[in-house]
This record gives structure tokens, C-alpha cells and sequence, in this order.
């Protein structure tokens, strides 16, 4: 099981962080790159092909504002490609989220919310169990523990309330 | 190999059939069902019951305003849920997509373009193709007339400049 | 007199609370979860259960982002129920408010403003009003506090300029 | 049982009427007037001393761009008062969303969908069912109507594909 | 010459302290008021009687949200009715600013810029100088400093470059 | 009495029309021109020359997209500037709105509804009403006018419902 | 004097036509290909290369949505690359444009309007100009001949008025 | 080898600075104003008669709010006009844009990022570039370098990860 995450800068390293650890939380073997579709596209060409032919499953490619490094990486791969929309000094990521979704007909990006690395790498995962039973388990249970810890928060302010 | 479509209502048929089509010439089983996360949630509930056990791959949901359909399906299953937000007679579907794409950590949707039911039958192919080989070389396939079709576009333009 | 206040995360509390001490001051019975349309829609569903026997009146769902949980209570009750779009980290709540207010036909959610929990209660005190006259007197009363509190402050503006 | 419905111009009526059937289909006594916030404040003044003594039990208030209508008729009624974004020329009704759901604290307005009358009416009769059992049941009623509609349009669905 | 100033709520008065300095500095009798369309309209109502009387020549109305108190005012008088929209928790001031420009045909407000009181003043003053001589002569002085004032950073910034 | 109405293009006159009629029936001296900001700099400059000496009382200037006029109009002269935006082929306005609306400070423009040339026409003879005595009686007329004209559909309402 | 312009689907011909014809009429040299950022990356690399050894000066790029094209352009020349976003069948060209200008930084690209062509080949003209006199002239010509055409408008708006 | 950089406001300047290093960096003369639109357009007439005749290259031109500096500059010359709208106190920065890249035909703008001022100064490079060899090696470099420090980064990450 294998997942690459590119980040289209180092400085949105810390917003994707958060998902890249469930990755690792999962044991699912994970290579993170900084790779601009702009600046390095020779290097990210690169890249995709080694992710076309290591066993990689799922890539996923945050970017911010004009967001082309998911659907350039889309564009290079048939596997499937999630894209997290980052934040950046304007416009609060609409931007990016707009650069993202909005793909036309042919090479999809899978878009999660602004920022939203976490639910980038549940995808990823809920994309593995497909083919590995193990991932599916470790996802239910990880689903409850989510959903105790809901409950758990309402005890406490049924007791207040 | 088995997709499950749900639309929010019968109204937004028009705007998922392209993207039904997709998964009939990949000769995917295709479960189409109308059933609404708010009017219907008891059938919607067993449907998913189905889903989770019958074979089905991948699921997408279509809804328009405010599409909850897609996050309701997603919170039923840990398979891969793609959200297709549609237009709708104002706002031009951006209530949909945020309605769709900003949720929260735990239950990812992943969101495609607006009234963009190809590209979610394409990411839902690219999912499957994880495990069935034949899917990925049809893609490849796929991608490359697409590729073409442009190409020859490109020529004509080429004679008309 | 009964209301519920559902919210979808716990760290949607402290923009609840003063619709919360509303409640409390006109002495309604005010049952407060934290319960997630996503995360926990079996305890929501037996909550709502609950609600719709327990003599509550109107509910009061406040959420953020891909904010279906307004939407998802007003599926399971014939209840007039009250949705306050809470501003999320990015979009200053416009992704909630579309998500509450843009419900399709016959499901309703009475909208109100962002983060607007005092509203939501003062709404919910007008629509028990209609049954329960007293409530309608202390509104009244209410109203006249808030006009004199600016009148007063009136006073002084003149005094100042 | 008695709605007030207000609109803040002529041309608005076919935009509500949707919601005026829905009340009549309920028996609910629907006095319907076309008064302006602006252009007729005296009358609307007037209006809504009647209303606040006979017996209404909810208004609803609909207009389109600077829609102060639902605000202004709020301010003048402890009743619930139901707001509804109209579209216009420009913007699709954000503008009248905005004016209307973005109330000050103190005097709330229950905002439905832009163009919502349907909702609007079905939210008026679940906030008359609190005091009239009766209509709770018919709206119980209509909810098991709309949701086999679903259900039949989804056999038909079924049957083919 | 006199000029009206009211806001709509005390928080406001920051954002519209800049402005009233200018018509002080203007020699202009300023009234201000804070007074809401929505809580205190009687008191509105009785203040508009005096504007309309006492020589009052613009009205300058101020208020952030479901900004209704400009129109409000402008539906009052015939009187020029200067609108600022004010910022507030979320949107940054979109709301007031479609709320108060968006005004229907016949009741016209003269909206500026998002916190931008300082044009409403000038606005003002330019509408006073109309009738006014001595007014426009210090507005023509006023242009003249304003301009001069960006000729020196000018120089300035010629020397540091 | 003289208004100086200006667009930035021919094709924006059908929407400044409504408008012009308005000025024409209070027998307000109109001067229309068609001047560009960017195309026709030197004419523009001419004519606001003559318009700040041969007793223009109010200019309104419309303009869409990036609809620099009604600033650059208000630069040149200290007379209140009435703008207009006008929709264009996409984005409904808004450019033209913000481009209008956002003046910094020291030139206001009296910022009227997308497409709003009848309330500009209103607000110019607002404006010249502080010293022509005869137009306020003649705009006091209108309202009643405007009034009557919703108390008449209002009666009709009634009679239907 | 050579320009290429390359659209991203063949679509947006006609959008982008009254640009090509502009500078046919200057004469230039205009290679125009319909290439897309995603589905023909390597034919766009190898245009690309042809584009930066066969003497063109400006390259125009058209691209609606997620509009990656102008950006990946950009990142494989250092001739000036200007974007013209293309309105699709939602959000009014609002994702397009937003995916063009907001460029990260190393990587320009020069955005116009909304299906601005003309004016990217006018921006085009004016960038070769600095090289190449002769246009210069011809461009200064064409300013002419815009203001007279405003100014003949004008002349026959002011016999009307 | 000469760049004019125009500033609307004194205070736009940190948000301009390191686009000027830039050039400074590239050896390009670059001459720095503050002038506005609509306080100095006199002086600024008296800029761009100088900038159209002292061999200026191009020029960039910085504004937020109703950003109207850009367009009015590129009504005065014919070189290519770069606009960099600046983010202000409200509305992020969308205010500028729409003001600066909406412009109508005929008269360019060549559009960068909200505060995107090192595109605007890179874009003026790869402007000079087509006349000046010179410069098109060093931006070369410099691509390279970018490019460089990415991988570097790229590096480490990978040795993190």
C-alpha cells in the first residue's frame, strides 16, 4: 500500500501535515514531495512516472491559489488523484478550490474541502480498502472511535446542560 | 465491477446520464437510484445496506441547493462517495458545491466540477481500475483518444490559420 | 415549554451559548446535544426520536461548513427547526449559510443569520409564543428593553455631539 | 388558523403563489398583500396591527434586492415572521438572501431558499401544527406523499437501468 | 447648512467618527443619531418628522448586516440619503453593501464605499454646496490639500528610488 | 435646473433610458453624452468643464465591467457623481458595483443599484430638490404617486385572495 | 512578428476569434492551436518548444474552469504569456479567471477580462510594439480611430438629447 | 532599459517594494510614483507624457479598492500596462481585481495576482526580454534558480519523509 502526497509549495507543508500522519497512522507507506507544476514540471513528470510503475494507489496534490499542480498530476496518471484546495493570503482558498474542482471533462480530481488534508487521506484510504480487506476494518473502527468521541463530548454537556 | 449512482431528485436525471453512459461503455454494473438524503433517508439507508455489502466499488451522489445527499451517503459507508454538486435555478451551483466539498474531518466527498457526472464516472473507473487491471488499460485507452480528438482538432484549426 | 439546541461539533459551543442563556432566561426546558449528522446519525436519529415525543417544541441545529445537520434534523420531525450557519476556518460561513438555507422543497429550515444563536433562540421564544402566551408577554417586554437600551444610548450620542 | 403573506411588489406574485396553494391545501385563512417597506410603510403599519390582533399566527415576507421588507415586518410582530429571498434581474437573489437572513440580534427573520415559497408555507404550517394537532398529521401526511413520490420515481428509475 | 447622521447600532460609531470629523471641520451643524430601523423605528420615525422640518439638507445612514436602516430612512424623506455599509463579524461587509445599494426604484440611497465614511461626509458636502457657495469653495481647497498631499509623497518617494 | 448624464458606452443606453424620461418629465434640463474614461479621455475632460461652469447641479455616469467613469468623472469636479453600474456579459455587475462603489476617500460616488437608472434620476432630483423648492413638491407628488400605485394592486390582491 | 495562440478546447473558437482577427489585421504572424494543459501535454511541450525558437514574441492563451493552461504555458517560456479566461456553463467565467491571474510568483501570467481576446491581442500589439515601431504607429491609429468612433456616437446621442 | 511603477496610495508601497527589488536585481531603471487617479490626474497626465517619451518600456500600476490607476494609466500610452491589485481593508482584494481585469475593450491591462507585485515586476521583464537578450538569459537563470531552490526543498522533504 502506497500513497504519494505532493505539495505544490514548501510553505503549505504544515496544512497537509495533519492528513500525512493518518497515512502513517494506517502504516500505508508514504512519499511526500514538494513539486511545482510551474516551476519543476520536469521533475514532477519524473515523479509520476516512478508513481505510475512503484505500486503507488492514490496521489494526492495540494496547491493554493491558481491550483494547477492537481490536474497537471491528473493529467500524467490513471490512478486516482486527489486534490486539497490551500488557503493563502487572499480570497480564503475560493481560489484554489475553484483551480481544483472545476476540471474539465476527462482527467477528474478528486477536490476535499479548503485545507481539508485529513479527509484528503481518509479518501485516500477508503480508495485502498477497495483491494485490501485490512484498510476497510482499521477504517470502520477508526469511524467509531470518531463517532464515540461525538457521543462522548455530548455526555459531557448533557451533564452540564 | 459495480457503481452505485443516487440523485437527490428525478429532475436531475438529465445532468448524471453522461456520466452513466461512461460506466455502461466500461461495462460496470451500474445501480441507478433516486432517493433523497432528507425525503427518503429510510430507503436511503437500506439502499446503502446493499451497497455496503453487494459488490458496489464506488458510489455517487448528485444533488443540487443544499446537497446534503452525498454526505449523508459518505457518513453510511467507508467505500469512496463522489460528490457531483448540480445547478440549479440560482447561484449557478455554487450552493452545491460548497454544500458538498467543505465537509467535515472524517467523512470525505470526493467533489468533481459542477453538473460534472463524467468526470465523476471517470474517477469512479480510476478507483476500480486499482484492482481490476483490464479497467486501468481501457482508461489508458480512453485518455489517449481523448488525446487524439484533440490532436485532430488541432490540425484542422492548423489548416484554417 | 421545550426546545433542543443540536450542534454538530462541540467547538461549535461557545457560539451557541448565548442563544443558550436565552433559552435559559425564559425559563424554557432546554435540552442541549452535540451530535453529528455525519458522525453519529443513529444517536441523532434516537434523539430525534425523543424530540419528536418528549413535547419539544422547536429545534435549534447550528453547524459549520458542509453544514447538513440542520437539514437532516428537519428530515426526521414535523418540528419547526431553527438552522444557524456557524463561520468555519475559511469562506466566513458563507459555505454553512448555503447549506442551511438553500433546503429543497418540503423540508424546511428556518435560516438565520451567521453564527446568529441568539436569534435562533428568540425565534424559537416567538413560535412557542403562539401556544404559550406568557412567552409572547416577556417578548414584548424583551423588545421594549432592547429599544430603551438604544434610546438610552441615543441619549447620551446626543449629549456627546 | 390564519397566515399573513406579504410581498414588496406586484411582481413577486408568481414567485409566492406556489406557497399561497400549499396554505389554502391546508385550510390555513391566507390574507395575501402587496405592501412595500418603502413606498407604503403606513399601510404596511397598519396591516400589521391587524394582523397582530387577529388572531394571525405566522407572516410570511417576501422581496427581492434590498429586502428589507422581512426585517421591517419583524420588527413591527412578536409573531414568527418567515422571510423569502426573491430573485431579480442581477445577482440571483444573493442580495435579497443577504438583506433578509443577516438580521441584527433581537428580531429574527426564519429564512427559507431564494425563490422558497413552497418552504416557506410547509415551515408557516409547522410552526401553526405546534397549538393545531391537525395539521401536524396532514403534514406527516404530505411527508409520506413526497417521500413515495421519490420512491416511485426511483422503481421507475430501477426499471430502467 | 445641517446634516443627519444616524447609525444603527452604538458599536458602529467607530467606523463613522471619521466622517462626522469632517463635517465639523465643514462648520456644518451635525445631529447624530443612533437609532434602528429595526428596534426603535417609532423613535426613527419621530426623528425623520424633525429632519424633515428643521432644515436639515442630507441624511447619512449607517449600518452593517441586513443593513435595513438606510432604506429605511430614505422611504422617510425626500432628502438625499447617503448609505455606508458596515463591516462586521463575517462577510466583511458584502451583506450591508448589497442591502443598502440594491434599493427598489423610487426610494433612491446614495451608498459608498464598505466603512467609508469619510466619502459619505464629503458626499454630503458636496451635495450641500449645491445651494451653499462657501461650501464648495472649501471643497475646492480640500481637493487642492488632498492632492498636494499625494505630490509630496511623490517627491519623496522620487528621492528614495 | 441641468443634470449632465454620461455613459462609457452607446450600448449602455437602453438601461440609462428609464432613467433620462424620469429627468425629462420633471423638466429638468438633461444633457446625455456618450464619453469613455480610457477611450475618450480629453472629450470627457472638455465636457466636465462645461458641465462645472454652465450650472449643472449633478452628473450621473454609468458605466459596467471595470467601470472606471463615474470615478474619474467625480475627480474632475466637485459636484455630488451619481453611478451607475451596469451589467455586462458576465459576473451580473458585480464588477461594475465594486468598481463604482469602492471609491477611496476624498471623491465619493453616490453608488445606485446595478442597473438602477431610475433611482439615479430620483436621487438627482433629490439633490437639486435642496434648492429648487419645486421639486421636492413634484418628488413628494411621485411618492404618493408610487404609493397609490401599490395600495391599487394591493386592493386588487385582496379581492383575489 | 509572430503570435501563438493556443486554446484549450475547440470550443472556446469562437470566444476567441474576434482576437485572431485583430491581429490579422496588423499583419502578424498568428499560429493558432487548440491544445490542452491536461489531455495533450506532450503536443503543448513540443508546440512550446517550436514556439520558443521560431521567433514569436507574445503567446495568447484561452482556457475556461480550472483553467490550467495560461499557467503551464507560462512555466515553459520566458516570452510573455497572456491569459484569457473563458466563461463556461456555470460561475460565469469567475473559475477561470481565478485560475489564470492568481499565478504563483516566478511564473507571470498577463490576464485580461472575461473573454477579453480583443484586448489580449491588443495587449499582444502593444507588448511587440516595443520592438517593432511600426506597429506602434498603427496602434496609436487604432486609439484614434476608437475615440472618434465614442466621439461620433456622441455627436449623434447629443442631436437626440 | 526602463520600467515606470505607479502607486495609487503611499501605503501600497510595502506591498510593492519586493517587486522594485526585482528590478533593481534585473539593473532595469526603474522609476517609482505615487500618483492617483482621482486626486492627481493632472500630474499623472504629466508622468505618462514623460514615461511615453523617455524610452519607458512598460508600466506597472498598483491599486486596491476601485482600482481604476491601472486602466486610466493604460488609457495614456500604448507601452504594455501591468496592474497589480492591492488587498485592502474589506473584500480581500476582489474589489481591485475585478477593477483592474474587467476592462473593456481596446484598452488592455495586463492583470497579475492580488499583491502579486514580483509577477508584475517578472512580467515586465519577460516584456523587456523580447527587445533585450540580455535580459531573457538572465530571467532564464533565474527560472532555473526557482526551480533549483524547489528540488533543494524537495530534497529534504524526502529525507524527512
Amino acid at each position: 500500500m502506497r500513497v504519494a502526497v505532493i505539495i505544490g509549495s514548501l510553505s503549505d507543508l504544515p496544512k497537509i501535515e495533519p492528513g500525512i500522519k493518518i497515512l502513517k497512522d494506517f502504516e500505508v507507506k508514504t512519499d511526500v514531495r514538494v513539486l511545482s507544476a510551474h516551476r519543476t514540471s520536469k521533475a514532477l513528470e519524473e515523479f509520476m512516472e516512478e508513481v505510475n510503475s512503484n505500486g503507488t494507489e492514490v496521489v494526492i496534490a495540494a496547491a493554493g491559489m491558481a491550483a494547477a499542480l492537481p490536474g497537471v498530476v491528473a493529467a500524467q496518471t490513471v490512478l486516482p488523484v486527489i486534490g486539497v484546495p490551500i488557503s493563502g493570503a487572499n480570497l480564503e482558498g475560493l481560489d484554489a478550490l475553484l483551480s481544483i474542482v472545476q476540471m474539465p471533462s476527462g482527467i477528474p480530481v478528486a477536490t476535499v474541502a479548503i485545507n481539508g488534508s485529513k479527509n484528503a487521506s481518509y479518501l485516500a484510504l477508503q480508495i485502498i480498502a477497495n483491494k485490501h480487506e485490512c484498510i476497510k476494518e482499521k477504517l470502520i473502527l477508526e469511524r467509531k472511535r470518531n463517532s464515540e468521541e461525538v457521543l462522548k463530548a455530548n455526555l459531557e454537556l448533557m451533564s452540564k446542560y
